[in-house]
């Protein structure tokens, strides 16, 4: 608690914050502090239990990525972690799937109208001018493990609350913004078989062990030390040569934006309204108490007595 | 052999089976069982010591697979075992390699006239709407393991009568399906050129440490619990998800079909017919005793000595 | 020293030394012996205390790849190996990138006239028709990575001189001949950007543990044992079946030519002649007493103080 004071006293505004008018409307869920070219950018949706990605955390990183597009020489590393340790990021919120709902966002990214807009903000990740780390404490599911697949590296504890899971198909339908391509690059096609068609849990260790993430770490506190040390290092570099870096690496490894528009967000929109996707939104927003912090949120990838609940 | 004797008492025909005519003659090298959305396949080919893969085992695959690739809402998973525990799939029979080899299959694929007979059984596998998993036990080489390769999972005993191995080089061709691709993408390129070049065994546990399978189990009990857990997982999800996922895992970590005919196919027709190719396919006959039981299908790809009988 | 001068004693010229005349003019950097159709080449650059890869290394491996290209039946493995116990390859010369550097090396391969020499020579060796290994003793970064990462295996021991960093990102550049694009299909997407954005050293258990190197021995004498073995058995097979593998395995693992061209080897170029590659450029000539056998030639990698002296 101390800690989260110490953030929170310490932050700051982005240099560009005050010039640039935001696109889309501010909810506060994104905190920043900036220092020797680090920006750490803490994740609290306080308008969810579980750290939900929903419209709010959505509008907010829209307008952080925003910023950095245009800031490369003030910024040359991002660090993403989570202000709710028991959640990273659990999932999208699957009210967005129901019909009627609202949102203030547009559905296509302004900048690219193939894209949707949940879509358009993990790829655009990818291709920030800064080196992006996610330091990862609590779940991450979903689209939420999209998210970290689109940082450029990720550190995790190996608290029990690090789980990392893709679980689109055992909702029907498949990973929406790419999650399973990306993941078939860093654990291999059938680790990624397993993982994404069973929608299990991997913990922290074996996520190491098999290339999920960077490295794990036995505390929270060797974690952060060990990213803000090279966060630091790499920013002592010119932007120049992460950008350059950034696209060699992304030209060979990253999934083809045709093949994740059509293999993936196509798809997933596609699967998501049909009886059987209808069917388990519905069953999942029961199970889930609407994405509260519920049995299910917190155990969903583990036992099979919670997987039955659902299909 | 009492587990043996279980399953035989309950195998069970797949639904279709009544109703569409078999496009091959069939052999009794499949045995298959089905229960809650998960197909058991035990591959024994009574027909050979050493489980060969020859007509036999194709004509019957050749028959599963169209069966599957018709049904996938009844079947949504399908688990390939061996009923032959020295051997999963030992090689191609090379006698069809010789002159004047007869066959009561075609030559190519009819639903794919570019894809040899062999070749397109093993592509149709990747994209079977079922999820599929290689349960290994015995040896795995030539278009064995590139069997095992284009399964979505695997998983193996650590028994020393397991062993991984791509051959071809030994005997002056390349690995004709694809094997050598599919594993610069799941060890890497420079293990890939190690294990293939040198046509050397992996042991089970060396090969869940650099990727070429899933896990290593250390006993039978245990390699069949985890993956009929497996299974009855994802069995449990829509095949929608499953086969969107698949789709797009494929898009990125599949060799490309065009790779394949031409490096892998055409590459491999054509060195099996130079005199060096055709005078290694008469010395491996010779020194394998007509691939029956022999010192070198036991121990080909271990020891320096086995390996200078050739060439 | 014994088993140096043993070395000596039994240097033989390849048999086609004598009837083609060599392109480039020759240094002696590179020693080669051969037998039963393994090529060991032995690399030591007596123009630098650093085995730096400059001009005449560069003109002697051009030289040596030519003779390679056109004898695939004498040779059929070649073993790359560092003179200096130092340095495998620290990096390029970068006086080479100083106004007014004068060379008897062509700008542009003459059989590719879009691949700059030294991206060129790398790129012929993924294309020989024999199989290569680098065993690793000494540092290797830089072009000198790329260099390793460009044969199809590489082995190392754990002996604290073996460091492995691509450093060109401290520099304000990227990897000019697409070492950053070979890791990031060895050591997966993320463990690429942290090693290259970073620029720092990976040990050899390290790197045998990511998949960077193939393995990593405790001493000297087991690493040279265990190559000069598998040398010896891909020896034994013939040349045909080699070949093909590798075009195989090339197809699905190798970056593509024109990433390579434009994304590291144009960017490079680009990168370097900017004011601050320039400057940093001399800083490093400067803090490394001209690439001689220095602190930071040493170090380069490890501390953040060796770091810091620089961007």
């Amino acid at each position: 608690m101390f800690s989260r004071l110490c953030h929170l006293s310490t932050i700051v505004l982005l240099s560009l914050s005050a010039v640039i008018a935001a696109r889309y409307p501010s909810f506060g869920t994104i905190q920043t502090t900036k220092s020797a070219g680090v920006l750490n950018a803490v994740i609290n949706n306080t308008f969810s239990q579980i750290n939900l990605f929903d419209q709010h955390v959505m509008a907010d990183l829209g307008n952080l990525i925003e910023e950095l597009q245009a800031n490369d020489t003030d910024v040359r590393v991002v660090v993403f972690s989570s202000g709710n340790k028991d959640f990273f990021f659990p999932h999208i919120d699957s009210n967005s799937l129901l019909p009627g709902y609202e949102s203030p966002l547009p559905q296509f990214d302004p900048g690219n109208p193939k894209l949707a807009f949940p879509v358009a903000l993990l790829w655009n990740i990818t291709q920030l001018p800064q080196a992006t780390i996610a330091v990862i404490e609590g779940r991450v599911r979903g689209i939420g493990n999209e998210f970290i697949m689109s940082c450029d590296m990720r550190f995790a504890s190996t608290s029990p609350s690090v789980q990392f899971a893709q679980i689109e198909t055992s909702l029907g339908r498949t990973t929406g913004a790419g999650g399973a391509m990306y993941l078939a690059h860093e654990i291999g096609r059938s680790r990624a078989f397993e993982y994404v068609l069973s929608s299990k849990n991997a913990d922290a260790v074996t996520a190491a062990q098999i290339g999920w993430i960077n490295q794990a770490f036995d505390n929270s506190t060797e974690l952060h030390d060990y990213v803000q040390k090279l966060a630091a290092r790499i920013a002592l570099f010119p932007s120049q040569g992460i950008i350059a870096t950034k696209k060699g690496i992304n030209a060979v490894s990253r999934p083809p934006i045709d093949a994740i528009i059509q293999l993936a967000q196509n798809a997933y929109a596609e699967l998501t309204q049909t009886p059987i996707g209808r069917n388990l939104t519905n069953k999942w927003l029961q199970v889930t108490n609407n994405q509260s912090l519920s049995a299910v949120e917190l155990n969903y990838g583990d036992g099979e007595d919670i997987i039955e609940l659902l299909p």
